[in-house]
């Protein structure tokens, strides 16, 4: 049998890893999981926090969804996308249970990163403009047009697209508005937006995208009213409204949507991750009637070899159902306002390294800082160290620069969420 | 129980299509398949000849495939990339099996477009270098870069990525370079590449990036030396030679790599498709080993949340594995040599409507014209009838522009392909 050692050796020697140095990594081998929890060959379990690239909405190994796609595999696994597929409409169908009656058709991708691809090649053509405006500390994904729509530092070594320009977002606790409440944190965001907008010259401007609540970038929840507002900048000046629901949507911010807990309502929604909680790689844009119609009588001009895929349509149907039949959706908002949100306020009542936390169901962050007068960013040696402490504890964390993460998945129990506090207090004391 | 008609239905109220105008879809509904046959829900049988999106290259429905699908789905559903995966391991150590010895690493994606992005980008942060030389007539994918790479008609509505050049390649039937034979095309389109690369500026050209045999643009077989007079450029130049294999790899063009046959070893080689015969969404690039220990200090700024997928890996090894056992790439070289070419050739011989005929292993096209002295390609109404007439007849056809490509699954049987010979045969005599 495999033993840690032995999967880890083979895959230093063959495996090349994403966003890093080739030479440093040491990563953890899992063999299996169920639920909250993982394990590894050696036998040790971990609560997953981190729901893998916060992803694994329903949990490890849903037995429906594993079902469903080892019947959908024994039926048909590969239909190409010219063809009609039920269970791909089955899909679509399903999804479309959950968005605002403006949306009628979902055009399905492999991921996050090529749904905004493909939501951003939607407002181009229907506005005929070529800018796109979206948020620094963003994520949306590592391809072409997705990693310079992008605000974070994984931007930087990509910048091969043009048509991209980047607006400062609400972020009180790190303000670039000099704003002081919410209130003028927000208003200072939307004077920004506009201005930036009118200067870039409206009729440029096919899309504003942003995420619901930016998630890698640090779970930065709008203040009330910012995409209300962001909403109404758009409608005046004709430009197309793309919400990135890759990793907020399905549960994980306690909504369906993010945005549904937000009092706006986008034109594209694009999403992966929670969908069929990437049991199969599978993203997606969902489209309003209206650009959907756009593409009546023009050619779309986008596509590829997996889209609308059997397993991933299979795996989202049974995912969906399973959301709908066992209240997870109603699980991470309760989770969230009862467990999580209370706990962690108390961890930061005792614990001068958290600077604010942050979040709504199963979709938190702490950040963390050397000072709390200052803000000053613990150093990447304590995020170091509080990685380890956890990992050894049997915790798997997700950290993000000076930033701990608390995002298990939204099937997560009272006695796993409170379990995972008590070992993110103990780590935390550690440090 | 679901016929076509109600599929049909489902499919057009909430799918959104890829490359196509949504208003005038009548997508055929696909029900099952096995081998090289597929069935839609009314019954009817086809002979499968495109391979859906030229990936089937297994087949339908290939037991050993699935089960190892269903056992993975059982065990492990997801695995973030961070960590490490014994399935991972084993499929890049399949990959790895069967390409030259230069090659160390496996990077995994979720398709050929995103392989191309990634491929891309590491040419670009090893060589610290932009522009990325393409030729006109080829595929590289619907993302930011990789659709810009491409060189048809896709791309015109898609340019915002900066750093592309296109170069025309050899294509003696419709030369760009007034040749008249082989030796004078590859000849002549070498020192065309070499006189581009000279004028862009040999210090900004990171990659020259070509699929092995362009796929959907033709299946435009490189002339004898083309590859190996490409090597020698980049080679001089400090070029990365990047080989897309999406389409031409694992058996299509009767070798595990298509530029296997062509006395050339690229530093990157991109992959899907074939590679699991996407029963689960996957692609990848297999880097060099010079290439990859450049990333062992450096951070290599690329990822994605489903990289190295459970159930992809574990379809690729047992795909991979299948291949081994069944000498199916093998057959695919075999069945090219004595039934697909020689057949085709008899058609060529029968029918004027066929101006050339191209190909390799299972990877044929049939360039059809007005008449073979002006070249003038076949009309639109005349490609519509001729898939029409093969649809009605039980055969799914590839057509491409004034293209019929005839690419069923490398496993096709002798039977088989002559009874899709006789097939194409007729529809060709309707026309």
């Amino acid at each position: 049998m495999a033993d840690n050692a032995s999967v880890s050796k083979r895959d230093r020697s063959s495996v090349f890893h994403s966003w890093s140095a080739q030479g440093s990594l040491d990563p953890l081998p899992l063999a299996g999981g169920e639920g909250t929890r993982v394990w590894d060959h050696d036998g040790k379990e971990y609560l997953d926090f981190s729901s893998m690239l916060v992803n694994v909405n329903i949990g490890h190994q849903h037995p429906a969804v594993v079902e469903a796609i080892q019947k959908q595999a024994a039926q048909l696994a590969t239909v190409a996308p010219a063809h009609a597929s039920e269970i791909r409409a089955e899909a679509a169908e399903a999804i479309l249970r959950h968005t605002p009656e403006k949306f009628e058709k979902v055009f399905f991708t492999n991921g996050g990163a090529d749904a905004n691809e493909n939501a951003i090649r939607m407002a181009r053509q229907v506005t005929g403009r070529d800018k796109v405006i979206s948020r620094y500390r963003s994520y949306h994904g590592n391809t072409g047009a997705a990693i310079v729509a992008t605000g974070d530092w994984r931007r930087v070594p990509n910048e091969y697209a043009t048509g991209h320009v980047h607006v400062f977002g609400p972020y009180l606790y790190r303000s670039e508005f000099w704003a002081e409440t919410q209130e003028q944190e927000c208003e200072r965001a939307l004077h920004h937006l506009r201005r930036v907008v009118e200067v870039e010259g409206p009729q440029s401007v096919a899309a504003i995208l942003l995420e619901s609540i930016p998630g890698t970038a640090g779970i930065l929840v709008p203040p009330p009213g910012y995409l209300a507002g962001v909403r109404k900048i758009a409608d005046e000046f004709g430009i197309v409204l793309i919400l990135d629901e890759v990793m907020a949507g399905f549960a994980r911010a306690g909504e369906w949507f993010a945005f549904q807990g937000q009092d706006v309502v986008p034109d594209l929604i694009t999403f992966a991750k929670g969908v069929n909680s990437g049991y199969v790689p599978l993203g997606g844009v969902i489209v309003s009637s209206e650009i959907a119609h756009a593409f009546d009588e023009r050619v779309f001009p986008g596509g590829l070899t997996y889209s609308g895929h059997p397993l991933a349509a299979a795996s989202a149907v049974a995912s969906i159902e399973a959301f709908e039949r066992e209240g997870i959706v109603e699980n991470a908002k309760r989770i969230g306002q009862d467990v999580l949100g209370p706990g962690l306020a108390k961890l930061a009542e005792k614990h001068d390294v958290i600077g604010e936390v942050r979040g709504t169901g199963v979709f938190w962050a702490l950040e963390l800082v050397e000072d709390r007068a200052t803000k000053k960013p613990l150093a990447a040696s304590g995020i170091g160290a509080l990685k380890k402490k956890l990992i050894a504890d049997g915790l798997l964390p997700f950290t993000a620069d000076n930033r701990l993460h608390v995002v298990p998945p939204a099937v997560v129990t009272d006695e796993e969420a409170t379990r995972g506090l008590e070992l993110i207090d103990s780590a935390l004391g550690s440090l």
